[in-house]
């Protein structure tokens, strides 16, 4: 499936909290979503309450339909006590290559 | 396969060089390697010329044991001369997720 919306973010979670936060990442309700074709989860090896996503949509539509969804508002909602200060997001749309996940 | 090794690049091509940049990262040798979890490569929406790629390895030594062979050395010298300086490193460790590439 072809990707025209994407994004990586970086989050850091409150100190100590980085295993709660990617737990709550890799249960995302994105993840069965039929129009998220990525959503890779990474973390830094030298701080582990530093997060990454990389996100790839099928089409801005279907990543605004989703978000503004009840479920994505849930998992927002589980997410965001466990974050210190906002996410940082950088243009990257992801196009191909492979992840064995 | 578990990852203990990782990284999050990001190079600028050349001028105009973007689509070159990602036909040869996305023949990178990396890719059929059995050690090379993840190799995503996205690219910014805004500039066709600045594009990311994401690697995670089996360990660091499958790693370094790649890059030292010939096939990743005449990769590098591929790509090299179509990229404007030296690629920007963030310690970036795919934990999981999903990925339909």
């Amino acid at each position: 499936m072809s990707i025209t919306h994407g994004f990586h973010a970086t989050m850091t979670a409150l100190p100590g909290r980085g295993d709660d936060v990617v737990k709550i990442l890799l249960d995302a309700p994105s993840l069965p979503h039929e129009d998220c074709v990525v959503f890779l989860v990474g973390r830094s090896a030298a701080d582990p309450d530093v997060i990454h996503v990389t996100e790839g949509w099928a089409s801005p539509e279907a990543h605004a339909g989703f978000f503004a969804s009840e479920e994505a508002q849930a998992f927002v909602a589980r997410l965001a006590p466990l974050l210190a200060g906002e996410s940082q997001y950088t243009d990257e749309v992801p196009v191909g290559g492979k992840a064995v996940l």
